[in-house]
């Protein structure tokens, strides 16, 4: 017996889109994902792209919809504002946006902020990813979630404390295809995990982040003097911005980690965070987003007394 | 009287060209300027470029030309090497390449490197620069060339004994027009040294570089949160990369840095130096290369007889 459609839980990025018909229990039943990102939303309309995805979907009609991400950003389809920390991490769920004028019930999760004057931060899609990882973690109180803007997360007994961004993978990408790194580093391509200069580079930004844009040029002078190889030089740079977000967040010897991630992004961090000394607990970063949907249809559901069960 | 033309100066760079018919007690009787750097000079040949600026030049025919700049790297006229540190800085002169096939006495100066595996660095330029800013400084063991790649050099009794390379104005130019913070930061204009902004960046890049890959996505969510200024955000990107130089130079308190800089750069970095402590000397950059380029013509002169000199 296949399990019964109870919901749809969408993750709406800024380049991406995925969804996932599922069960009351959390499996996943049917998936769908594009490039509908945004832009493309933005200019196709975000109701027609949800139903052009629901629609060749048996079960789904009429079932409620609950979606994290950039959708609800003020550039989205509807602005979901967001919850400030501290706060209990279910609060996102509690802090849901109906989309109007929709003939299904569709809701958008908040993000979460930071608004000190000092530090101020923002995430939208990663505390959703959050609420799932604190369900299969046990008790973590660090959580790292790499990615083009890298998020770590302090949590404390179901509760965010705080947060920070690093912004890692964008300045990877910037640093590679804008820089004068650009004639040293090859077009396309990705680095491996094993590769030695990704963990010296990681040490080296972990130990010295001072030095490290003064590092970005000696990786160019490295090639013009000693013809180091473009993988390496790729490899390099990469670990050094891992080694400089681990600095930023100040991790040391044999502290544990709860690291939220998934393929290559898990081998990557899952080396250097070993490398660094820490204690590492792998949470998969899709089944993450998932659970943490499901979970929000749940306290959703039991706060409108049932109702968002289709 | 006006003093007679006896040498002709050039620093060809990247991007620009400039040239000085000068006198052989270092008065600048011409100048030239054009963007006919290394890319334009490949396609157009060095050697015409060069005649068409001294053609409407009175009196430079036949006269020695003292060329530094990325005109003598691999993909210049003529590759003129790396003078490797710890070196006499004169040297630079003895090292000079005769750009072979023309009709004029044609030097371009090499460039110096550290060549050590672990921290390689490359500079073109800078080290003419420095030729000069040392006749002008007084014994100052410390100089900061601020600009697209920062240099910072250590010398001693007339020998380069170390420089270090930060990537800080490359980075500023591709964080402001390639990463996420375009949408923060105003197209075009510039940083004034008087914008609080700047200095609150300089010293909280200095203190905790750690941070930086934070602070830049703080800049973001400071918008998002707090509807902070443009202006204040490019000044604040500004700070944070100058303090995070300062940072890895080891800036530190009562220190005497020789500042090599000219006109909104000189500002800049003054102010920046001052709120951390520093005791600074300014040495005018254009000035300086001047003075470097007329030193090497002295100790190419004397080295070769006086058959330098027209």
């Amino acid at each position: 017996m296949s399990a019964a459609p109870a919901f749809v839980a969408v993750d709406w990025g800024t380049s991406a889109f995925r969804l996932w018909l599922m069960s009351a229990d959390g499996a996943v039943i049917a998936e769908r994902r594009s490039n509908e990102g945004l832009a493309a939303a933005s200019a196709a309309g975000f109701a027609s792209v949800l139903e052009s995805h629901l629609a060749p979907l048996p079960g789904s009609d009429g079932l409620p919809v609950v979606i994290c991400g950039m959708a609800g950003s003020r550039q989205g389809w509807i602005e979901a504002g967001y919850v400030e920390v501290p706060a209990e991490l279910t609060s996102i769920a509690s802090g849901g946006v109906r989309v109007p004028g929709t003939e299904r019930n569709v809701t958008i999760l908040p993000g979460m902020c930071v608004k000190s004057a000092r530090e101020p931060d923002v995430m939208r899609g990663e505390e959703t990813q959050l609420l799932g990882a604190m369900l299969e973690s046990s008790g973590a109180e660090r959580f790292c979630m790499p990615g083009t803007h890298s998020k770590w997360v302090q949590m404390r007994d179901g509760k965010v404390t705080g947060f920070q961004t690093y912004m890692t993978g964008e300045l990877f990408s910037v640093i590679c295809s804008a820089s004068i790194l650009k004639h040293s580093i090859p077009d396309g391509g990705s680095v491996d995990a094993n590769e030695p200069e990704f963990l010296t580079g990681v040490r080296d930004g972990w130990l010295t982040p001072a030095r490290f844009t003064h590092e970005l040029f000696s990786i160019r002078a490295g090639q013009l003097l000693h013809d180091r190889l473009p993988t390496d030089n790729r490899a390099r740079l990469s670990g050094l911005l891992v080694g400089v977000e681990f600095a930023g967040a100040g991790v040391g010897d044999d502290e544990s980690v709860a690291l939220v991630a998934s393929g290559r992004m898990e081998q990557l961090y899952h080396a250097a965070l070993v490398a660094c000394g820490a204690r590492v607990q792998t949470i998969d970063a899709d089944t993450a987003v998932q659970r943490g949907l499901r979970q929000a249809w749940r306290i959703l559901a039991t706060e409108t007394g049932g109702r968002l069960s289709a």
